[in-house]
Order: structure tokens, then C-alpha cells, then sequence
């Protein structure tokens, strides 16, 4: 038998698999449910691959009361659960718990509504962030939140990460762009969340769901904001010689009040190793290059790409290239949306970061990066949201040569460091999910860490709802040694090893 | 003895006035401690006048030390506590509790730093909003949020409400424009909310918290984010000689693809009642009037006016005029932001209703009004956020009439029900506080109230900040005799009576 401890502070309650399977059982037709290890075996991680943990089984139902009863009879079994999207994740957010259950969503794949006027869209948890897009473009509007994954990537995983993407300097994250949703709460309750007016009454809980790595409830309708799609899009291309001027001018496009519609940043490193897989026609003999994007009508496109211009020529640009056709346009961020598959081309491995640092200081963390190369015999391609400080390094390495793991992990952990250091983050829009939840002991104090436990167990007082991630225990917390405090110095050669 | 009983579920617990007081005066000097009848009875009641209560005590500490003080005892001694910024508020959020602390915060009036740069400004929540735009106004940056009370209104205030303003269509409530807040808790516990990164670690609590009514902390230091001021802003005011006219250009302008700056509609009513006290310019004869402002470079004004000035054409305007000057652009809105004060200068009383519709339903809506004034014999000015489908009808009437309070009482719940009916919500920025607790109950399941409950408890497990407002008990449902169900009828003939 296998027998489960309840995830959290008591562990009075053991529920077997078999009990479980039979559980489910009683609730789900056999097709919604997987439970042998061939079946389960495809769901054990997300996107972060360094952790695996086979579920007791997936489901897969296929209505909201199928979803009520799988909760439910978690919540009766005490037995965990865990939420999963696409599995595109990059923190392990969807990483299964040995002892529970995984719940995939894959089958609410509906767009329910869409009203062009209103400019919404009603879609199950299940449909790909590019395909919402697509459905409603006959009617001039896009969904505006592109994490680079879109193609893949459900909008129920995009709810639970917050996610980002290239445009989310003016268009915001998922948060900014979803309206309501409709949630089922371990205890099968049916909640909705958020509103169609701009400022809904009572608690904005939406906003506290949106981002809390399904810790709080398991979405099953989304609505979502979409945005009129611009009469025109072009994009800048800036070359610099230099990464820190290159960072100099980021500042200086937000200093002169200009809010592109994108602005990201890429090294030699990564134009290089963009280059050949993708043609995007990058100039790969530049430092640093920029790209920044303008929307709106003809003559609004046309009035800003001259601003931008003349601001990145007085930065020191040597070079400027402005898409001249949609296609274009499109190839310039098909290089930058690419650069993680192409990572995964030139090297056998490559470790994503994903810290902020105040803007103003890109320019000195990308050449402490540089120093960091040197030091570590390792290459680090770095592209990022340099509007909105938001880096994502790669660290470049082989996990065939032992060594090479060890000096990936200690590469990466000094840039989380200096993101500290320089008045940033550890993490940015990737999520805490399990890969980061040591670093939550030296984000927060551990009275910020109880608001959040308070709230989670507001909704999950069991703590069944992806236990053992996001927020650490106090007991974590004390055998990691570290907890935080606000303008002291951090211990950071203690960081966990990935 | 003055005896007091816990606010919430259980009353075990009782502290008679003079333990509060002598509890408060071992941890607050003399000077900042109000006790007389004299001195409280004018912290009786916010701007939702009906409802009057003095507190206990009203405390006005001067450090974030005392304020940590003072909750404490508070919580010790289960003492129920109100924070008040300004008092402006409409919907009682800052009205005290009859056997509890009034906690002022008109000392913390710092702005303790402003960063150009990052274009950010950290201030105390004492801070009137006004005052952190023109503080900023040198660095060519201001404050977005302006809610018409800003000359009066604090940060705090604010924040507690999620308050908007003419300009909120484009730049966002204050939860947008907030990324941090300082918040001390019922247990004394300093907390930090938020981030300057794009997206925190951990559960979203700062967009939580803002809005909260003073439910869930009292905050102490808040991060604004300023707007760069642009070069150019004007505004169209255009007339129409049909109020379902006006609203179909509402939804052309949208529809358009423009959002902007501010887009602001009243009708004939309003519009006559603010001309002879602001002396704006307005144009009397329409019947409704649209306030449609652009802002951006002076290229982006100038076409982007042509693009509504051809919408209102086309959307049937008799008269459009153009602000010629900055001075005429905050006549304009100077007219508008007056509404209120001119509603009192031509009626002896005033009840101002905040609800939501689809943009789309508001000449349904409009019309309906027109409708009502007759039935009810009773004139109602409209003043709109048009742009967010946020109504603001004024009902003018007499409170020295009997049967004037009464039917205003009717009039206003008949445009509620109206609002719901059409698809909106019964309130928008002002809150819910307690003028709209019971609606609570129309508006949201059990389900849903019991969200909001648990989160509340999270932070405030004895319920004793700002207790007894915001989230109706499963009792008061009850006793209302109503619980939300979705999509269902609305016997709104029992809304209570103001």
C-alpha cells in the first residue's frame, strides 16, 4: 500500500492509492483517468525538467462538475492536487506530487463567446494563448499577453504564472488582461472572480488569483480582455557596440516618455546563436541590439519611430534598421521568441534565469554577466525584457561533464545575487512554483510569508491545492538558514544548487 | 461602563472605554489622543453624511511605531479600529465604530522621496493626491489617478478604495498605478506588499489589499507610480440633441480603437446645474454633452482629435468644440470635477448613486432616468464616467420633505435594479463601505462572500479592522432575505432604505 501524508502541518490522514483510484472512480468515466505508469509517466514535469515526480494518477475530466467531484473527493481523501495547463512552465508550477493527483485541463479547450463589441472573449482554461488570437482576429482584435511559449501555452497556466511576454511593457500581464474567471475551490464550490466593470465591489480577489500558481483554485472559464489590433506595427532594430549604451538607451526611450510596444534587449551571445536557426536578419556583429517595437495608427507609428530613432542615434546607435513589412516585423521577434529552442540547439543543456534589476542598471549587471563568463569558463547568451528590467540569462552547459552542472549553478547563482544586490529580484515572470521557493526565505520576511499562508489557507485550508511550492515553511525556511531582512546584506553563497 | 462587544462571531470578550483609554495613553503621547465629545464628534461620519457614529477615541499617531502601538492594543484588547484619511469617501468606509478607535493618518503627510528617473515617488498615506502631482510636476511627471475630490482626498484614502477618476480609461485605477505599499497589521506586524518589478514573487496582496476598505491593514508608506505629464492634452466637447445619441458615441470611440485620455458625459441636467457655478463653457442646450480629452506629442493630439471629431460626426454631434488653451482644457474639466458641490448648491440634498453598465446600455439607461424623473416627480443630474459604463446619477430632493427622502430612497433603488438588469453592478469606485453591505447579497453567492470572508480573517481573524462593513454576514443575508443567484431575478423592491 501506498500510504500519503497529508502536504503541511498535520499528517493524521492516509488515504491509499487504491482508495483513491476507486475514488475516482465513482466520480469520472474510465477514460478521464490514468493511473498506470506508462500513461502517468508523460506528466511528470513541466517545462523545469530538472525535477520529475510521477502523480498516483492524472484526470482529465471533461465538465466543471467533474472538476467539482475531482476536488471534492481530494479534499475528503486529503490527498494533494496539482493543476496543469500545457506544462510549458518554466518553475516546476505543474510539477506533480508523488502521492496525488495530477489535473489536467486539457480538455476545456472551448472559446465559449466572444463579443466584438464588448472586445471579450469566454474561454475554457484549456485553449492556447495563440489560438484565442487567432479566433478573433476576423474581427480586428488580438489577445495582447505573448510569452514567447504562446503557441503552446494553455490560458489556464497563463491565469496561474501571471504570464508576460514581449508586450507586456504596454499591454500588461495576463493580470491586466483577464476580467473574470470562474473558479472551483477545493471544497467543489463554484466562485466567480473579477468583473466587466472596471472596479469590481468587495475584495479584488481576481487579482490574488491570477498569479498564484494554483494554490487557490482550479479555473475553469476565463475572461478575457482582448485589444483592437493596431492599424500598423514596426519595428526598430538598434545595433549598439556596447551593451552598457545599449542599456543607456532603454532608459533614455522610458525617460523621453515613449511606451513602445516592446523593447527587448539581446546580446552577441544570443543574436549569434539566434542567427543561423532562425534568419531573422539580425545584426550579429553588435554588442547589444534593441528591439522596439511602435503601434497604432499610420501616422502615430510613423510620428513615434522617428522619436525612437532620434533618441537611439543621440544614444549612440550604430546602426538602425526599421522593419519595412509585416513579415519583417514578425521575423525580427520570431528570432527573439526562438532564442530558448535555439539555445537548446547550440548547447546539450542551458539553465534559464529570470531576475529583475531596476533598468538603469542593465547596462552594469550585463557586463558584471560578462566578467561572470570569463570566470566561469561558460557561456551566457542573455535576451531581455529590457523595458521592463526583466532578464533572462542562459547559461549555457553540458550536464555530461559533472563539473559543468556544478559551475552552471553557481554562474547562476551569483546573477541572482547581483540582481539582489542592484535592488531587483530573484524572480520575475517565470514563477516560484518549486525551483525558487528557497529564494522566497530571502525575498520576503517571514511575516510577508504568513499573509501569504493566511490568504492560501483562506481558500485551501488543507493545503491540498499544489502543496510544497511557492511559499516555504517556516521549517524551510529555518534549514535553508536564511530569512530576509529589508536592506541587509544576503547571504547568497548559500543559494540552493538547481 | 461603556461595554463593548466583539464585532464578529463570538463576544467573549469585553474592555470597557476607560481600559482603551488607558491603554492608549501608555503608548501614544497626550496630543495625539482625542477623547472629548467635542474633539471626536467630528471625525462622526465620512462623506456619506446619513450615517453618523463617534468613535470611542480617535487616535492621531505621528510614527509608524505608534500606529504599530495602537493596533496592538487594539488587538489586545479586541477593540474594533476605523482608519480615515480625509473623510471623503461616499459609500461610510471611514465612518466609526461606535465602541471603537478612529485611527487618523492627516499626520502622515510626507512625501518622502521622489525619483525622477524611475519616475516613481514614495509618500505617507496623509498625502493629499493633488499634492504628489504638484510636487512632481517639475520632474515633468504626475500622479494618473484624479478622483474629483483630489484637492481634498488623501493617498491612504486612496488606496483603501481603489479610487478612480475622469482619467482612469486610460491610465488605470489606483491598484495600476500603486507598486508598493508599506501596511502594518491587526497583530502590530510590518508587512511590505508589491514590488518594482513588473510581477512580485508570491500571491498578488498589494491588488488585494488596495480596495480593501481598511479591512485588511493600515498602511503607512505607499510607491506611487508617476506619469510622464504630456505635451499636449485637449479636449472635444461635443453636444448631442439625444441622449441615446450621445451613448451610441461613446461606444463608436471605443469601437474605434481610440481609448481615451478621458471621455466623461452629462446630460442636460447636470450640465445646467454646473454651468451657473463653474461657468465652464458647457453648451446648455444639448442634451447631453460628451468630454473627450487626448492627450500624447503634439502630432499624436493633433491626429488623434481629427479621428474623434469624425466619430462624433458621424455619430451625429450638432456642436463640437475644441479646447483652444490649457486653460479652457481645465475649464472643461473643471465643470465635471464640480458636479457634486453644484448638485448641493441647487438642492437642498443630494444622493449621488454609483453603479455599472455595459457602455453599451447607456442610452438604454439614460432614457430609462427620463422616465423616472417623471414618475417620481424628482430631478436627477447625470454625470458619467462614460468611457467606463461607471453612471453617477444625482438625485436632487429635499430631506426637510418627508416623502422626498422616501422617494429619492425609491428612485435610486429603481436605478439599481436597472443597472443589474442590464448586466452592470449595483456600485463602482465609490465602495461598498456600509451604505451598500446588504447589496452585497444580491451581488455574490454565499460562496463567493465567503472568499472574501476568509481572506479577511487571514489578515484579521477577529474581525476588527473596519468591522461590520464591506462583506455582509451569512445573517444579514438572511435578515435581507437575499442571496445572489446568478443570472436570476433581482426582487429589488427590497433594497434597503438610505
Amino acid at each position: 500500500m501506498n500510504a500519503i501524508t497529508e502536504p503541511g502541518l498535520n499528517s493524521s490522514a492516509i488515504a491509499s492509492r487504491e482508495q483513491v483510484l476507486l475514488a475516482l472512480r465513482a466520480v469520472l468515466p474510465p477514460h478521464c483517468i490514468l493511473s498506470r505508469e506508462e500513461e502517468t509517466r508523460p506528466y511528470e514535469c513541466d517545462g523545469l525538467s530538472l525535477y520529475r515526480s510521477v502523480p498516483m494518477a492524472v484526470v482529465l475530466p471533461e465538465s466543471e462538475a467533474q472538476v467539482q467531484a475531482v476536488l471534492k473527493t481530494c479534499k475528503r481523501l486529503r490527498v494533494p492536487v496539482v493543476a496543469r495547463g500545457a506544462g510549458t512552465g518554466l518553475s516546476g508550477g505543474a510539477m506533480p506530487h508523488a502521492q496525488g493527483v495530477l489535473l489536467g485541463l486539457a480538455k476545456f479547450n472551448r472559446i465559449k463567446h466572444v463579443d466584438k463589441e464588448a472586445a471579450i472573449a469566454v474561454v475554457e482554461p484549456g485553449v492556447r494563448n495563440l489560438a484565442v488570437s487567432e479566433a478573433v482576429a476576423p474581427f480586428g482584435l488580438y489577445y495582447a499577453p505573448d510569452p514567447s511559449s504562446q503557441i503552446a501555452c494553455t490560458i489556464g497556466g497563463n491565469v496561474a504564472e501571471n504570464s508576460g511576454g514581449v508586450h507586456c511593457l504596454k499591454y500588461g500581464l495576463t493580470v491586466h488582461n483577464v476580467l473574470k474567471a470562474r473558479v472551483i475551490t477545493i471544497d467543489g464550490d463554484v466562485i466567480e472572480l473579477g468583473s466587466l466593470a472596471p472596479d469590481a465591489p468587495g475584495l479584488d480577489l481576481l487579482s490574488v488569483f491570477v498569479g498564484s500558481e494554483g494554490m487557490l483554485g482550479v479555473v475553469t472559464e476565463v475572461t478575457l480582455r482582448l485589444t483592437p489590433k493596431p492599424a500598423l506595427a514596426r519595428v526598430i532594430m538598434a545595433s549598439f557596440d556596447d551593451v552598457e549604451k545599449a542599456s543607456d538607451a532603454v532608459g533614455k526611450i522610458i525617460g523621453a516618455g515613449i511606451i513602445p510596444a516592446g523593447l527587448e534587449m539581446m546580446d552577441k551571445q544570443a543574436t549569434q546563436m539566434v542567427e543561423p536557426f532562425v534568419r531573422a536578419g539580425y545584426d550579429t556583429e553588435a554588442e547589444a541590439i534593441l528591439l522596439c517595437e511602435s503601434d497604432g495608427t499610420i501616422e502615430e507609428v510613423a510620428e513615434e519611430i522617428e522619436r525612437m530613432e532620434k533618441v537611439f542615434q543621440q544614444a549612440g546607435a550604430v546602426r538602425l534598421q526599421v522593419s519595412q513589412s509585416e513579415n519583417e516585423r514578425l521575423l525580427f521577434w520570431a528570432g527573439r521568441k526562438n532564442a530558448f529552442p535555439a539555445a537548446g540547439r547550440v548547447s546539450p543543456d542551458y539553465y534559464c534565469m529570470d531576475g529583475t534589476i531596476p533598468r538603469r542598471r542593465l547596462g552594469h549587471v550585463l557586463k558584471a554577466i560578462q566578467q561572470m563568463e570569463i570566470k566561469y569558463s561558460m557561456r551566457c547568451a542573455n535576451v531581455f525584457h529590457a523595458g521592463d528590467g526583466n532578464l533572462h540569462p542562459l547559461i549555457l552547459f553540458d550536464s555530461n561533464i559533472a563539473d559543468e552542472v556544478r559551475r552552471a549553478e553557481d554562474f547562476g547563482a551569483e546573477i541572482l545575487e547581483l540582481c539582489v544586490e542592484v535592488g531587483g529580484t530573484i524572480t520575475g515572470e517565470h514563477g516560484v512554483g518549486m525551483e525558487k521557493i528557497n529564494q522566497m526565505c530571502v525575498q520576503f520576511t517571514r511575516d510577508e510569508l504568513d499573509s501569504f499562508m493566511a490568504v492560501k489557507r483562506g481558500f485551501d485550508p488543507d493545503c491540498l491545492l499544489n502543496p510544497e511550492k511557492v511559499i516555504p515553511t517556516l521549517v524551510r525556511c529555518a534549514e535553508y538558514g536564511k530569512m530576509h531582512v529589508h536592506g541587509g546584506a544576503l547571504p547568497f553563497s548559500d543559494l540552493p544548487r538547481f
